[in-house]
């Protein structure tokens, strides 16, 4: 334990009006999460409807406090023009809480654009950040390694790589405690000049940066440990995290067969229960945090029930309470990453010392 | 049964000096394939390298023939350039065997770019085709739905996505004997509008074709039978199709050990073989047909050993017996792409009946 360890109850504000089963499940949630965590709760969103939702509970002696916003960004809403026209969308409002300093976190089940622009408007990048990334580490069958980005980046250039791969190094070590991380490009080939124009673009600027740049991995070694850190862009990260998911819902009911003869169902839904939490990476800690904006955010699933909403809340107190913002920056401060660009079919023209 | 089916003995050029384990496992391989199914075989290479191989086996009542070729390409040289410095080229010898009218098939283990290349270089492409592509169906979990590209393009433009509809289209037809298949573009989202850009503008141009085309479905759908084609560039659909192989891996893995206490290692041992078979596509095949280019053509991997030879070349074989060419040129004539461009943000002015 450190000294630098917030020691305050940490103050989450919660997007109320986010997610498929706003309000109530995130309201459900919350409860769940105070009792078991102690956190203090700020619930943003319309009034009416959250009170109406407190009703259930007996909340009199919880540390739950409301801030009313008038508006909600809807799924299928471009996040960008909805956040124009919406300045008091519960999400922006949650926001500016943490702006304030009235609030350490911000946790929203809501659309990830939605949260990852108003994060970025309201809070702020991190000094060297161009592009905040959600990543997260693999699950059981990768436990040394963390992937960027794994959503909301679709279309990337190669110094947004060059980014995810920064935030992924500082990420490993901090959350997986690994002192100099492998970073590796995901790639449909190991030798450096495979891949797509992205990835070979990428390579080269990875290859004169201070990064512990390992080279390329194939999609058979994501799940071997071979990097610490795998990088590609949130499109791929999209669907491998939910290829994943798919491909380990196949296996799990393809067992529930193959495995009748031998097993009580009991036993074989114990297995499917693990197999579940392993391929379920996203699942397991019910989203992702927001890394690179100058404060504490999570997005979870528009999915998540009140379980993930708890589960979410207890990510970003302990979060705060390591002190993870701080300590990125700080760390984000000591990467020398010195890119000179040797190719005229680079996007931009950078000369960086920190992307 | 229809007339059409080639009653012919079948003639297969082998690359003999493709692949990781050339020439001998090819060869192997190869004399394997002649005792299984009787196809006759025109083994391409280094003369002198395949006699000595011969040596291993009693050929003399084979239907058995070597054509010497003096050059041969090595993995890591680039494609392109390797076949204009090596006219001579075992690859490219055994596609003029096809030209020719000497050989009714291609079988080679060697650098898949330079099988394609070797094959578009001397067979060409058939009309209405750009961009030939090698697609397969997706296995004992989804038994109804192929995937193209999986591999040899890696960098597409939106009408090389509708280009693998195509093909998968007929693919799905003829070799699923799905009679409208359903078409589907692999997105981060359900939604029109869901995708990187290569994604949302290939959306634009699908909805606009005459093929059976249901929108996007995300990676958790893949193995879910949501669609008969499912489109993806060949970057993702490579890093797809080994990282399916490597999840595989890992849960063979982990169900070793727990299953450990239940089963007997022969039960366990069962089990694993069961679902490596299931994730591990391209290995089960042994490698993919090429589609589009004028002829048939099969490209194996690298890592390909002798029953993978033999089966490359039974693949072949049924795909020649089956006059899959032909019906593949028939079924592309029948298909009206009509594609009207609207936006001016694609890559390439098309106004085309048939990509």
């Amino acid at each position: 334990m450190t000294s630098d360890i917030n020691r305050d109850p940490v103050r989450v504000a919660i997007d109320v009006m986010g997610g498929d089963y706003a309000p109530r499940e995130i309201v459900k949630g919350a409860i769940q999460a105070v009792g078991q965590d102690g956190a203090e709760l700020i619930l943003v969103g319309s009034e009416d409807a959250i009170l109406k939702e407190l009703e259930r509970y007996d909340v009199s002696a919880l540390p739950v406090r409301v801030v009313n916003a008038s508006e909600a960004i809807r799924d299928g809403e471009s996040p960008v023009a909805a956040l124009r026209q919406k300045p008091d969308a519960s999400v922006l409002v949650a926001m500016r809480l943490v702006k304030e300093g009235q609030a350490d976190a911000v946790v929203s089940m809501g659309h990830t654009g939605a949260v990852m622009v108003s994060a970025i408007k309201i809070l702020g990048k991190l000094e060297g950040i161009k592009r905040p990334s959600a990543g997260s580490f693999l699950g059981g069958f990768a436990p040394n390694t963390v992937a960027f980005d794994l959503g909301p980046n679709a279309d990337c250039k190669p110094r947004d790589l060059v980014n995810f791969a920064v935030i992924g190094s500082v990420v490993a070590r901090k959350l997986l405690h690994i002192n100099n991380p492998t970073i590796a490009l995901l790639s449909n080939g190991s030798e450096e000049g495979k891949g797509n124009k992205l990835v070979r673009e990428t390579y080269q600027l990875l290859k004169q940066s201070s990064l512990n740049f390992i080279g390329n991995v194939e999609g058979n070694n994501i799940l071997q440990g071979k990097a610490n850190v795998i990088v590609c862009d949130g499109f791929i990260g999209n669907i491998l995290l939910k290829f994943c998911e798919g491909l380990g819902n196949s296996t799990i009911e393809w067992l529930r067969t193959r495995l009748g003869k031998y097993l009580t169902q009991k036993e074989i839904d114990a297995i499917g229960n693990d197999l579940f939490a392993l391929t379920h990476i996203a699942d397991v800690g019910g989203g992702a945090m927001i890394y690179g904006v100058n404060g504490v955010v999570w997005v979870g699933h528009g999915r998540s029930k009140a379980p993930e909403v708890a589960e979410s809340i207890r990510q970003t107190k302990l979060a705060v309470e390591a002190n993870f913002l701080g300590e990125l920056k700080s760390e984000l401060g000591e990467i020398a990453v010195k890119i000179q660009i040797t190719g005229a079919h680079v996007y931009e023209p950078v000369n960086i010392k920190l992307l």
